[in-house]
C-alpha cells in the first residue's frame, strides 16, 4: 500500500540505494502494520543544487547525505505508531548504509482505500475491504 | 485538474511514452470527468535497481515495464468512477503501446480546490466555482 | 514544513534553477505562514517529451519554459492565503530569472502535523504542538 519516493544527491551505489531501500521497508513492516510484499519505491538521483535544504530546521545538522522519503500510505495510523516508524527508520538507516539520523526527512501522504490500484485494473484495496 | 506523474524504468521509446500518455488522458477524460485539455504529466525515467517492486503483492506477476501512475486529482470521485477508470486504463494502455494490465499501478491523491493554480498566478478552481 | 517538488524540462543554467529556487521559497515565507529557514526542494529536470502540458488549459499560452510546483504543507491555509501565495510568487518569478506567469503551475497537497519527521527519526511537529 505505502508507495514511497526517495529523493536524494547523486553519487551513491547500488549497494547503498539498495540498503537504504531495505531500511525504508523493513521500517514499515516493524512499526508500520505493513506487510513483508508490499514493496513499491522509487529513487530520484538528483544533480547538485538539485537537492536544496537547510541545514538546521528542525533538526540536523544535514549533510550531502540528506534523503528525503516521501510516503502514500493506504490509511491514517495513530501519531504513536507514526513516532515509532520514524524512530525506526533512522535506526535501521544508520545500521546499513550508515545514514546519519539528521539527514533523514519523512513526509506521509494518505490516500483513500479506493484510491488504489496494484494491478490488473482493479481496485484491490475495496474489494478487500 | 489532474496532474499524473508516472514512473517506469528507462529503456522505452520516445513513441513507447507518448502512447502510455494518451491512454492514461484518454482514460480520465473517458471515465474520470476530465477535460479534454486538461492534460498536466511528467515522466520519470529510473535507472536500474531505482523502481522497486514486488512482483506479486496484490496482482502480477509484474515485469520490468512496471508502471507507477501517481494522479493529484482535484476532487473526489465515486468509488465506481475510480474502478471504471482503473479498467479503462489497463485496457487503453493494453491496446497501445501494449502494457500488460498486470504492470500497471495507480495510486490517486486529493487535492482542495483552492490548492491549485494553473497558471497566472490565480486559483482558477475558486475563481470558477 | 513544506516540501517543494519542482519539475520542468531539461536545459536551464544552475542560475535559473537557483532562482527559481529563492523565488517559490520567498513567496511561502511572504505570503504562506512559512519561515525562513524552512527550505525543502527538489528539482526535476526531464528530457524533451516526459512533460507533457496543454498549452491553454485554464490560463497559459505555456511554453517549453513551464513549471510545475507541487507543493506538500505541513497544515491548510486559508483561500486568502493560497491566493496571495499564487500571486506574489509569479510576481517573484517574473522578476528572477524571468518565468512568464503563464508558465507556473501550482499544487498543493497538506499532510498532517504527525506524517512529517523532519530529522532525527522525531515528529516535530506533534512534539512542537
Amino acid at each position: 500500500m505505502p508507495f514511497a519516493r526517495v529523493t536524494l544527491l547523486k553519487g551513491k551505489s547500488d549497494e547503498y540505494i539498495a540498503a537504504v531501500s531495505d531500511g525504508i521497508h523493513q521500517a514499515l513492516v516493524d512499526e508500520y502494520e505493513v506487510p513483508l510484499t508490499d514493496k513499491f519505491q522509487a529513487f530520484h538521483e538528483l544533480e547538485p543544487g538539485r537537492l536544496i535544504f537547510d541545514r538546521h530546521y528542525f533538526g540536523g545538522p544535514r549533510s550531502y547525505d540528506f534523503i528525503v522519503i516521501a510516503i502514500t500510505a493506504g490509511r491514517p495510523r495513530e501519531t504513536a505508531t507514526r513516532q515509532a516508524f520514524y524512530k525506526r527508520l533512522v535506526e535501521l538507516l544508520g545500521q546499513k548504509p550508515g545514514v546519519r539520523k539528521e539527514d533523514v526527512m519523512v513526509v506521509i501522504s494518505t490516500s483513500e482505500r479506493d484510491e488504489w490500484s496494484f494491478s490488473n485494473g482493479e481496485a484491490q484495496m475495496v474489494a478487500a475491504a
